[in-house]
């Protein structure tokens, strides 16, 4: 941490705030510049708050944080490696990482009915996903829309599991759902409106199924990181970032703009796996296909598409829904591109 | 909603779509314009997702919606009057309302202890406050801050209902807490981060108390309205809606940017309450001055004003925290534009 | 400047960056913290680019300015003192400043003809207004509108001027007119879209008329105070700076976001004067009037706010301008809140 | 465009906008819903503001723009065909659009000397680059910055032109330089900050050189195109589309948020060839590997990418700016994504 003193300050202020620092546990060191005076603070100082020690004296200009806010998630905790999410389905264990080949996750916004469910789980399975995503529980901006079907969905997600073999991962919204779900789903999703539920975070952290946590739309990078900070200080150390777009000035193509540079900014900075939403990130399925491209070849380590049998008659989020054959179609280019940087598992099944 | 169709649409689409619509239950209208052919659908159209009737066709260019998305929050639904909410206080009861005198809640952003919480209970009173604010359960950005005191910080909040008289805001981050928190609270407050934490929504919606529902960071109006829908929908017509801030591309000085207009948008709009929070709404306690001022002229209908004995010590958001002193400075500040626009209430209690 | 270094850097190389900086002509000074260590550069730094001193080594993590990039334009160029801006009209001296009564400019948005103009000036003087306000040339979004009537509009603005006595505020939009505009111009407007226009800045910055810089829609505190730099590094030292409404993520009601924070954060940078456009800010007539009050009671020393005498035939932006009957009214219930904040200054003649 | 009336509208009114819509022209024609009326404009519409039109009526709610506000530049302008842009060079034609190969433009931020400009050329020729970039005038926040050698740069950028055969894509800022500039330039670029500077677009409209225009930093996609729209209807149809990152709430790792969704976004409405720029998208040389990889996958016609001998040493941008050896390496992954889409042309030339 660096405070950074206002040209003029007297040195008697100096002195007092250095002495007050110390009070503080810290160890102030000062350096006298041609207008101004900065001190910098060595020892603990992640847990202390800028601003808060700005209040120290009138006489402070600004402090600066020299430290990232988050340890658990950093890449430096484990010393420069990725780490590893490893998820067991009935197909056998599924890895996200940097080190292993690219993810896919498919299936429709929510659950509708077991036919919807089991058959698209059949379809994106033949295409090459590994997991099945479908919503019980559904975030809606309107009280009077689709909240999905609850409960009564965790059992058509447990039916369609046992049907493919596919993982599940669904999302939690409320802490007292928390059990309930854990007990069909395979990934707990934590939605973007729910980043900063830090008592939902708290919950998942303290259970054992991985979380795939989605960015807020309007979080920072250091706030999603810390969300995720919540989960792994609870105990939790499998996480899942998941990028979904994020909210811009235009929102009148696409909904919202998929920041891609999340790849190699959290590659950078984190050692945990990354998945890409183009459906969420565009909110429309024709933009969906260049987004999945892109974001293999900017190295995601796996991708969260869309897919509905009917899009048009979907309850919710059809707009952004491919059918299966348009996913059949973009799962073909995505081994393209795939292969290309080294990242495509095994010869996919085709579809007649 | 008027459904858009694109340029060179085959007629028969044109006559797919309009049976189509009809089985949906909607009055489908032609126009046949120079260039372009637009339905209108006359109907209950309100539960319908523009962005899912694009789907019926590839040759709907857009779909436009004309009816408000909110019911029982927009100004129509009450003949274009304002609401009131009324709190009961123990000094009695507090108005909120364009029509009433303008309401002062002020307070620390955490209770940190029964003496401090007591004695800026009594400040913030004798200054002209009707309620206190202070939080026992906080949401911070990091899992290694100061989380609040939780359910002991109620009793202490209790404690300072009865010494000073005044009514209490708190805010309530997981269902788990609705109940206990009701108990000591006069008005329970759903903060910023969850805004859309429709579960939450739901579960203040059912219970008795008044909430204060502040704006996401990156909501639109519609969505913050929206969010009141889910409490009114719910059952609980007492909703006030408090602005704290929208996050924007420059965060160096003000930390959020405090978006005055929302008083004439919403005023039009809606007919529920309006509260501004300067404190939040800037960051730093040197601008609230002027921001409390500006939200008096602009018509809000109350204020939620950060005061900290000691803000250089608070256990969170000092920066942001006036002290006792420079409040009271203001509340003579707020007077003069207060009466300017013919919102203050009974002579001031003049503090030594 | 504040050079952070990662963790683990070889001493070597930071011996070998402190050689490096000592060549540049800084003075480097280091300290050695618990995790990382930092190098403080004493010296003239404010030409530095953080970013480019970033690339002296692979072991720099992060470089901090700690001096402020603008110089000239800030509050410490002055002692603390604000400067005023003063322009001559045909009505005597008019003065822009902290310590002036509330200037008031009006008029429409683009010169019409003749008669509009003169009949539009005659009135805004009547309600109070110092100067008057129309384009001549317009920067429109589409090429296929209205463009403002050009030099010929020059001549209708000077019959105002002469007809009304009013200081004239237009637009200049290419370096190739400033002579042309600035021969009929009290003050020369550079628009918000030009904010960062440098070719314009420096001619505008090289001839003697004061200049109304308005901020661009995206345009950070520092941004916006830099471009003021370029001017008065140009040797203009009369400079004004125009809020008019920056761009968020709604839209939908207020076009957009009038950041009425910037009084509070310019106060304290900069000794220029400020001005606040609701008009623009807000993009509806029927928001005006509140923002404007809110601007006065938070400490504007200026409002420029649109007049057209029949707003539905303007050529362009009628929806955000007042009639003048409607203007007339807010003048009154401007001179309660400018009294009040005692900034308001001789009697308005009334209108009848 | 399309009319919403206020519930409760009168008839009268209704009868009465109608005729004066009648009197602009057009033809109304009404629809009555359940809850409102709504009116279809049918006629010339483009050129007419929706906001102007609201002001016929206080008993208007919203007008709906239903056309396309831009003409010229949009895909159905040419019938749903890609435009090309060939640009002559002293290697020969090259060639920008949808069909063609992917270009490469490469070069520094700004020209500093002979020898680095020439140097540069030679060795992003080498790679694989047919463009040369490199700024003469340079648009720099502060006025204390490097501007760029001006006219003398000109001459430099000619010398690399002759020694390399590649052609030559320099920044116009002022009206008064287009014509010196054009001289030299086999492309003129208008920068993000001029996007709309429309006297700068009227008058490159109005010269032969192809144009690069940069997307404004807030700009729309709608203000974006309706930028090109004027150089279009200046005259100039060699218009290609920049995306070189918008401005967003998070600034602290990437400098820009690069929105590559532009590319699926633009396909469907423009046949202009597009670009995108990752070194200003991120501004940090460490992401701009991933960005470019994942513009190509998502369907690019060229990049733009900076790079510089030393990049510790720039006058100007060093940060985002590889080296020309991390460029070599850049450009042999590049070619494998490009292969990979069908998207790369002739075997680069391997560098020593």
């Amino acid at each position: 941490m660096i405070v950074v003193m206002k040209v003029g300050s007297p040195e008697a202020e100096v002195v007092r705030i250095n002495q007050e620092l110390e009070e503080w546990g810290l160890t102030p060191e000062k350096i006298v510049g041609k207008h101004k005076v900065v001190i910098g603070l060595v020892g603990d100082t992640v847990d202390l708050d800028p601003l808060q020690l700005r209040e120290i004296s009138p006489w402070i200009e600004e402090v600066l944080r020299v430290e990232k806010p988050f340890k658990r998630t950093s890449r430096e905790f484990r010393h420069g490696e990725a780490s590893e999410v490893v998820v067991s389905t009935p197909n056998g264990p599924a890895y996200f990482g940097e080190h292993h080949p690219l993810v896919i996750v498919a299936g429709p916004c929510s659950v509708e009915n077991e036919e919807m469910i089991v058959e698209t789980a059949l379809r994106v399975k033949a295409a090459g996903a590994k997991f099945l995503r479908g919503g019980a529980y559904k975030p809606r901006t309107s009280p009077y829309a689709f909240q999905g079907h609850g409960e009564s969905a965790l059992g058509l997600l447990a039916a369609a599991r046992e049907a493919s073999g596919l993982g599940i991962i669904t999302e939690v919204m409320d802490t007292a759902d928390v059990e309930k779900i854990a007990e069909v789903a395979d990934v707990l999703q934590v939605g973007a409106r729910n980043m900063q539920n830090f008592s939902l975070l708290k919950k998942v952290g303290a259970q054992e199924k991985p979380v795939l946590l989605k960015r807020g739309m309007s979080a920072t990078i250091d706030e999603w990181l810390m969300a995720a900070e919540y989960i792994l200080a609870a105990g939790n150390q499998n996480v899942i970032l998941c990028e979904r777009g994020i909210r811009s000035f235009d929102r009148q193509y696409a909904r919202n703009t998929l920041d891609l540079s999340v790849l190699p900014v959290l590659r950078s900075l984190t050692h945990l796996p990354i998945m890409i939403d183009p459906s969420h990130g565009t909110g429309r399925a024709e933009y969906v296909p260049a987004m999945t491209l892109a974001a293999i070849a900017a190295g995601t380590d796996s991708l969260m598409i869309e897919v509905h049998p009917n899009p048009a008659k979907a309850l919710s989020d059809g707009p952004q829904s491919l059918t299966p054959e348009s996913f059949d179609r973009l799962v073909k280019e995505m081994e393209v591109i795939g292969r290309a940087v080294g990242r495509w598992a095994a010869p996919v099944v085709a579809v007649a």
